[in-house]
């Protein structure tokens, strides 16, 4: 139940077989070196998020450029981390039901530090009774709600609230605040995309003072993504940046407006879902032999890459429909082209294997080791 | 890299951890049957897709029931069929580069029966040369467009003239027409799903008369789908019929009107993701474990089940927003609920495992051994 690779390390980029993930491992490489440089000798760590990767390898090139450990957004991404060598695990998420409990409580023994994040009052209950059924002290964070709307607390006294019980529990250390603001990082005009960060920023200080005056210090202070970490790291209050999509880059991503009006560039994309044209009926018409399941089309489809002239239109389970109207190039039987995924988090996890290349050569067989990783 | 099974045999259901993709036993069975039934004593077989399961337990009871064999979408699909015990396989798609033709060329030696399609000369010079290859003979499906606007060649003429090229081929047989009308299935109203079902089966007539007046018989005139079935099977001139959906359904289905105007409702969901609801921050909103990497959302978000009031808003990639504000009933931390998929073939594609279960107890852990199955 495991794919085979599509390819054998050595190969030509034009002999993989499709569809299958590339990574471009130059341009991946470059991504990591931008964003360490743009938090260098500022007050804040990085803890990319490894939903967007799903690969102990990739996270541990992150944390070979100065990332404090990963985020996971779930139990077994986080044991799928830390098996693959990740010593220092957030799941930035709050987990409930037993089973699931008991499994992130065994993990911390494993693990040098594991953290999980809370936002009701039953979770935090149950977490405490979790890990002392495991014999072992569970980091807690409160989530508070930033503007996303999602989960969390809100802040202020209810986050101080929940604080106070964690602080007081067993087997639970009170770890800091899980402050991320979902909403803001896809917003995409500049200054509606800071503001929505800064008000972020404004709840989270406020919030933090209450537990200060409460006598609650808060180790990470935990947020942003992608879309925002410049402003967090401009605020003052986040000390651990969340980003995760920096390493891919989507044609998502890419619709968001830097600050002097052009598309945000800060970080090149590097992930590619490699095609074959499988069928060319008409003169304006090429299909893929990728569709809902090897693109995730949730944030709109995937760009065509180096021919922006060709839009990718409707796609059904595995076609992807191409419209070749307005391009003077052939496209193909058999041809093969680079599509630039809409989404990457969710595209990823089609997948069991990155492709790692470097200029015409496959260079590395990663596995997607969290790919299916629900629970 | 396969997940591990969300339930152990015996367990209650309410016991199964989340997200998971549960199958009601008796409801499959039930649906199962009614397309039986639907086409008893028809000039017409069954071949449904196993695309949408993607198990070859499922596809063995559906050949119980008479079924002749599959439909297939990808070369690993179709191994993955063949491994798991089923006889006949017909690829009902075209397979483009000579790694996955030398494949398809071999996995016909090792079945009863494998089939593919071709909507190109190129392609079928491919074929021939892929069967030579491995010392074997494949069966060749002209694929047509019969008003889908995907793939294949137009009706009449141009097939037979690539149904002549494929006869003519050493090692090729011609085996007929591929003749599905993908967009149909999906028109809400009854009498233009009829239209375009209905259209679609006028040119699959006019290009059989026309291969017959060049001396070709079909042994196999393929299409057909959950939505539009009995049409072609009015049609009198298709052979197999090739639905998939029928055997979960799925809330797009569901929205599709019958003859009195009311809902589609000749098959009963039998497939649902099973999710906890994780946090519950407000009185209008609670969020429950499931998002994009768990929900296929192309063709709407799932419906709650036993739930209309609950409305299942956003998804992000792990979190999944219900609207609970029309409710009288409780939502609350650690309640389950069982939603049913918008689209069930790319939902399937998300999980490794079925969890069967009849009444409140696991019966089945049946493994989805084509997930992922992109080549």
């Amino acid at each position: 139940m495991t794919t085979p690779p599509p390819a054998e390390i050595g190969m030509a980029l034009e002999d993989v077989d499709t569809p299958a993930l590339l990574l471009d491992l130059d341009a991946f490489e470059r991504n990591l070196d931008r964003m360490a440089k743009a938090i260098e000798g500022k007050p804040v760590k990085l803890r990319p998020h490894s939903k967007s990767h799903k690969c102990a390898v990739i996270g541990l090139a992150q944390m070979a450029r100065g990332a404090v450990g990963l985020c996971c957004q779930k139990v077994g991404e986080a044991e799928a981390m830390v098996a693959g060598g990740v010593p220092n695990v957030l799941v930035s998420n709050q987990i409930v039901g037993r089973p699931k409990l008991l499994r992130l409580a065994a993990l911390s023994k494993q693990a040098e530090w594991v953290g999980v994040c809370a936002d009701h009052p039953d979770n935090v209950t149950q977490l405490d009774e979790a890990a002392g059924a495991m014999g072992t002290t569970l980091n807690v964070l409160v989530e508070i709600d930033t503007g996303a709307a999602r989960c969390g607390v809100e802040p202020g006294q209810p986050a101080v609230d929940l604080a106070k019980q964690i602080d007081s529990a067993t087997n639970l250390d009170f770890a800091g605040l899980q402050a991320y603001q979902g909403r803001a990082q896809h917003v995409r005009s500049y200054a509606e995309r800071q503001a929505a960060a800064d008000a972020g920023v404004a709840l989270t200080r406020e919030t933090v003072e209450g537990l200060k005056s409460a006598g609650l210090e808060c180790e990470i202070i935990g947020g942003a993504g992608t879309g925002t970490f410049q402003f967090e790291t401009a605020g003052g209050v986040h000390n651990e940046l969340q980003a995760g999509s920096y390493v891919f880059m989507d044609a998502d991503y890419g619709k968001n407006l830097n600050e002097d009006g052009g598309f945000f560039d800060d970080f090149e994309n590097s992930l590619f879902v490699f095609v074959t044209v499988m069928s060319a009926p008409t003169e304006d018409r090429a299909l893929v032999d990728a569709g809902l399941k090897a693109l995730a089309m949730d944030s709109g489809p995937p760009a065509v890459a180096d021919m922006p002239e060709v839009e990718f239109g409707r796609a059904s389970d595995e076609h992807g429909i191409l419209d070749i109207s307005r391009t003077n190039r052939k496209v193909g039987l058999g041809d093969k082209l680079k599509l630039i995924p809409g989404h990457c988090d969710p595209t990823v996890n089609l997948y069991d294997w990155y492709v790692g290349y470097r200029g015409n050569r496959v260079e590395a067989l990663w596995p997607i080791a969290a790919r299916g990783m629900l629970r």
